[in-house]
């Protein structure tokens, strides 16, 4: 099976994800800048999953631009991934109209954590569904980004019961560590 | 006619869907984990509408993978599929802020009947705009499983009156029948 | 320039026009079969839009089909169709939520007007970008189909006024000539 | 890397960003044509709104039809423009549901600056990840259109402080500065 129109499902899922944020920051009634704080929070929490889910879109991008064939399970790991990315709107707005207080933080923690254990399941489908000499599973047995990722996540989410804005810290450090998609899945694709 | 942008507008029409439903789900005012039980109801039925229209995409998927050409009345048959499948949202968001109770339950049943139906009456289309040698016809004909889904769906609707939760029941049985895409499918795809 | 994006990009927001109608839908909050009844003529000025959109998609693959290159006068007469058709959702809302009252049903069937001049347009400027032996042309010439529907749009605005389900039956004679695609379309894709 | 996904999603984000603001624009509750005096601000708003973004969809059609090969930074600075782009209908309807005062027609106009900022950082990239020939470069050395448009905005912004209407007027003529996309783009293009 083509992996073509199982992208362009994804990139309308994560399409409409990323602009329904946009939908959680209302206008403010008022036109003066104190009017402009309120959404403040809203915004910054808007800024931060727009820079995920553009992480999730550009990490995706490059593992299907690697994958030569999906089947059934893939399909499914898919859309695994999806649901839990798609709950990424409904926590920004919880943390970002109650102005970062802890059991918000900690569930848009989990959130991403369980974002995080779908890409990689993911990853493993993919892998499993491809012969001996992919070259993803060079890649896959040699990352250890991925099991990095995960422990910073569940620290993110025990330090947000007590100190909400290190869960944060947390989360954004997991961000910069997949800002740049893996080099090794370019120079593997400059290869061919 | 080729199906490329069928599959396009359905892809579109489908993650719209299965993302709207998200914005159902309204971040609770406070932070506490009590806040949180009221969303759960909708969170649980969120849950499987959004399995049910991934089953839908999957099947859909499937279909038109091996689908050779279509005609105005498979485009029609197909905006008739999308048109119930449009009403999943309405009738997941009537049974989760009534947490369960008959009438929501039973209309959530009926959108899912008459979805089958349709998903039915395409699959009819589609088979009757190619000659008799197409390997969908055979699979067609052999087919009970569409027979029985339909029998647990009434079944379901007649005893969501009475016991809410046993016609979810029916409908998570159906579910299950169908979150497997068609092995004949994937086994005629092979074979070519 | 390849009409394969434009298509594209009308197909996301056809979709998004034809699924936003459906949330303006609300759940009720009882759970009683009197409780649906305020629901009702919304429900029906959504099917009647839905198949309004449905049947714009249909001719627009339809026009697409024969299409073979496009310039930038084609991409912004479909944007004005598009702008038009974006329309819809809004003034269906207000026929359904005002049970069809006088005002509404006449912007409703004005949005319909306008949309269906801004597809005559689109033809228009497809038929000048292409040369003397286009197909489209000898069928943009004989069809009197466009101007009888322009008729009946201006004929259901004034009678909405004192007649508002009249100018519904209008719109609704307009939909059943154009639910079928162009015969004289299909029979030149036929003999290409 | 192939363009082609990275225009699908820009495809569907750009989608989303026009249709939302419809949304904004509730029907009145009553069906007066006084009712509908209070929509027509916002109208207007949607209307420019939409001629904005489709005029961002236009160039970004013509950009990436000469685009020969695309890296991870063109990803970035995609999704970058996307981000301020898709920040247009909060500012649309600050503008529209408060009749163009001075704040929110600032904070449009910085929106549309950095909008048109994000878009020449995207057209470095491009120009960047190519080789010396390639044609974009020749265009983009040439060009002082851009310059021009960071000039009016920037005065647009500082107007609406004491003038709003100028400061709308400013965005205007910078819209139809980038109404009909490059005709230098497409010359290359008829060359090719």
């Amino acid at each position: 099976m083509d992996s073509g129109r199982l992208e362009a499902f994804s990139d309308g899922v994560l399409a409409i994800i990323i602009t329904i944020m946009v939908l959680e920051m209302e206008a403010p009634d008022e036109t003066t800048l104190e009017a402009l704080i309120p959404v403040a929070p809203i915004f910054i929490s808007y800024l931060i999953s727009f820079i995920y889910v553009g992480t999730y879109w550009n990490n995706h991008h490059h593992l299907f631009q690697i994958t030569e064939q999906i089947n059934g399970k893939v399909l499914w790991a898919n859309l695994h991934l999806l649901f839990w990315l798609s709950l990424i709107p409904f926590a920004t707005s919880w943390v970002g109209e109650n102005h970062v207080e802890s059991l918000p933080v900690a569930a848009y923690g989990f959130v991403l954590l369980m974002s995080a254990i779908a890409f990689y399941i993911l990853l493993k489908m993919i892998v499993r569904s491809h012969d001996e000499d992919f070259s993803l599973r060079k890649i896959d047995e040699s990352s250890k980004k991925g099991i990095l990722s995960l422990a910073i996540y569940v620290l993110g989410i025990v330090l947000s019961f007590t100190h909400p804005w290190l869960g944060i810290l947390c989360y954004v450090i997991v961000l910069i560590l997949w800002f740049i998609p893996s080099k090794k899945i370019e120079n593997t694709l400059k290869k061919n």
